[in-house]
């Protein structure tokens, strides 16, 4: 994979953006592999994505942001632009289940993951050694049902001091306070179980059994205040039948989970995700 | 296909069930082509499925029914056996939209569904061209939006009219009074469409664009006096994306109602589907 | 859905292309509200595909076509603009199958499909009805086994006779002779049952049968005069296990025909199918 | 998960095999919690597999075995019984690739695989890592490109010092001799890639991305001396599109052969894949 910017731009939608945006890149010596554009005729809103080749122009990063300020200031973009060579810093937490955890460490080996896996942060203590194979620092902080403070500070400060990114909770099973959650917009990544139609409420593979569900998924979001019900990144499902034990439900929501966090980060780090309010526009 | 007889078995589990009907089936030189069986550990509920080919059983049906009632009743069964050349009455009920009409006519037509279609109910006449073409009676029953008990009074009569065995809510867009759905358990099938995650209330496309959402469904579903609630048969998904408009999502969702629909209705036709409370054993 | 342009170029890669067309169109007052690009850096080809909302365009068609011509003759360009309220012409070719031709006129009459069907050529009679009842002339033009010459013969002055910009092929069981293969390109769609991995010969669902093949698909794809291995326009695969039998693949093989044909044929007749020597590029 | 016992049969379909079979299960206090029967009406053949609580039977494996011996005889059955608890020993065979041999691995790990992975062998050094972090013995067996035999028997030597049950061809990447082949039939696993349509010769995803194919898969299927014609286990697809370049091809090549992969080895390991000639019947 050759090294690219990657430019991301999202604003109030009229005639002559990508005109004057695309003239910009030319006009620099951008040669342009991927683009994508969207128009959200209901909100109004145009979100636009690029990859340039870095070798092919003409000015680096910090001359492109000089330079292209006042077009994206005069459009009113919300907007930045990345080297694919600078990877993203990410924390992954967990607590005991390893199947998120070892799919994304296992693509990140082989080159799948564009990022640098800092640190992994656990409640419990039960996936050092996965990690610790892997050379990745490991940090065990124990929760206090009681009082669970504690524990949310030393994560947060966990998270400052490896600079992170990005946090994926890779089944972490703890709500995070409001106030982390708003301290990383954008930047905290989350999976959980879906139905279809979905079950609220405890033990949602005996709910689903009950009814006769035909299929169990998994969906990918960011997380904001309002749990479990921020913007979408990625959704899958998998067919299930009359025959399959709790088991078979709970092995076969490990793989529709992992798959989705999987696919949900890539697009994430190689910035594929732009978001408008809670909607998500993904150019994968 | 061969003219078969269907058996379907549910009861209470414990050992010796199968070796009773088998031994029955085999003993009146019943040939099985097909035979399925599940053991709800949970519930500690048996289903079981046969289909006999006709010609080689030296019983009638009149005959089976005398002869294996000790043994039903030695086991606490529910049962019921049909013959395949006896088609159930299907009665479907539409409003204005087409698709899952004529996904069901054209399959009808093919052979595809084993039943005998005698009428379709509406509460507009748009769709009356299609049925009469087919030779199918049409019958429009307006609607009063003051004073829906007319209405369904007449829906009612005509169902005991017909005889139907079936009745398809073919996207009719009415809630059928407690009375109906209580009438007919099990023989009521309605389509609805459902998200992951599923959207409560009105205009449930916009929510999940609003969300971005990725993925639509559909749920073929018996109906019972619980909304939408009724124990589940068929269900799936089409994948979206931003890309996809309001008009997208719905011929997308057109396309899984009418597929799940016409799948649901086949394996109703064809006794593959068991009922134990609120759970749906599919044998497909 | 609000009248549009719909611009398709594509050309040698390089520098500028974006920038150049997108400067055009905003210069007109072209409001963009689907772009799609691709780079093939295989090829080095350039493919893009613009929706310009008619009404806010300053030009109309022709003069838009006489004011680009420069430029795409600067990046040597292939490339057309059609305007979508100028409806394609479309003749049907079908034998005795009646599931993909049902398909495609129900979503025709449903506004999901944007053109003009214009006839419906068969080598036998059995699908008339329908067509008559839809009020599209039906020709049934027989084929004489010893001499097919005649028939396509026939078949060529139909196509004529009605400046059909699109022919598609759905179950029409005849291989087209090279003269009409090589007279449409690109205009000719064929839909045809695949395999995983696939069966040469005679009798494939026997064949696929006896070596437990888990998926049956289909391709649509459009007509060379490389038999059945033209450029791929869309593909799908249904699931199938041991218990289907001869009957249920021949039905789910039609299930998998009609919706990759119409799938198929929607992108096309959307402009959506970007043809570069066998390559297809489907902006869907 | 209880102890089971799995008895798998086949034998030429006739009258009363169900009652004799289940009336044998019962008479000893077996409790059946799964049951599969399938008749191939085009070979005549019949198939039937049980899953029997342990716990709940009066007789052992051996006297099981005794007793049931007569009745195999008079149906001409094939027929095994296994216990759950006995677990299969599993030789994995690896070359450079490192996806299927992790996930099947850590679905081992996870309690997913009922098996021991007594080995893996390979002719690189490369996964050894990841085998010696989960104590798993690694065989390093290099291979001599103008003289393989020397390779293959070591190969041999060490799935019979071993005692291999099975033997996965995890992206072994090297042609098993034919008397490797003939010598453990039913017992070699493969995966490999498969297109729809497939591609014959070198570079398929290049050739597939020619010709804009929409579908990769993966196929798993037994080893017999037919090269890579075996009868099939399992399959499955991803969805590609011309977005895709031949990195991501190669991703999502890797993740429906793993998943492909696992899913059959599972099957197997279970007893629930019957073979008869070329033919699989899968009851999962």
């Amino acid at each position: 994979m050759k090294p690219v910017y990657r430019l991301t731009v999202s604003c109030p939608d009229r005639v002559g953006i990508v005109a004057k945006v695309s003239e910009f890149i030319a006009c620099h010596g951008g040669w342009i592999i991927e683009a994508n554009h969207h128009s959200d005729t209901e909100s109004g809103w145009f979100f636009m994505r690029h990859e340039i080749i870095t070798d092919s122009i003409t000015i680096g990063l910090d001359q492109f942001k000089a330079l292209f300020a006042p077009i994206a200031s005069r459009f009113e973009m919300e907007w930045q632009i990345t080297a694919s060579e600078q990877k993203p810093k990410v924390v992954l937490m967990v607590s005991k289940e390893a199947h998120c955890l070892n799919d994304i460490l296992f693509r990140w080996k082989s080159g799948e993951m564009n990022c640098d896996i800092v640190a992994v942060i656990s409640n419990h203590d039960d996936l050092r050694g996965m990690c610790e194979w892997m050379e990745i620092p490991y940090h065990h902080v124990p929760v206090d049902k009681q009082n669970k403070a504690p524990h949310f500070a030393a994560v947060e400060q966990l998270i400052e001091q490896y600079q992170a990114d990005t946090i994926i909770l890779a089944r972490y099973m703890q709500i995070l306070p409001e106030a982390v959650c708003t301290r990383y917009p954008g930047q905290i990544i989350n999976i959980h179980h879906s139905f279809l139609p979905s079950f609220a409420g405890a033990k949602p593979y005996h709910q689903a059994s009950v009814r006769g569900v035909k299929l169990i998924g998994a969906t990918c979001h960011y997380v904001t205040t309002d749990l479990d019900a921020g913007p979408i990144i990625e959704q899958d499902v998998l067919r299930i039948d009359h025959g399959d034990t709790t088991e078979d439900m709970q092995r076969m929501g490990r793989d529709v989970e992992k798959m989705v966090l999987s696919r949900g980060l890539r697009y994430h780090l190689e910035d594929r995700v732009l978001l408008h309010g809670n909607k998500t526009v993904v150019f994968d």
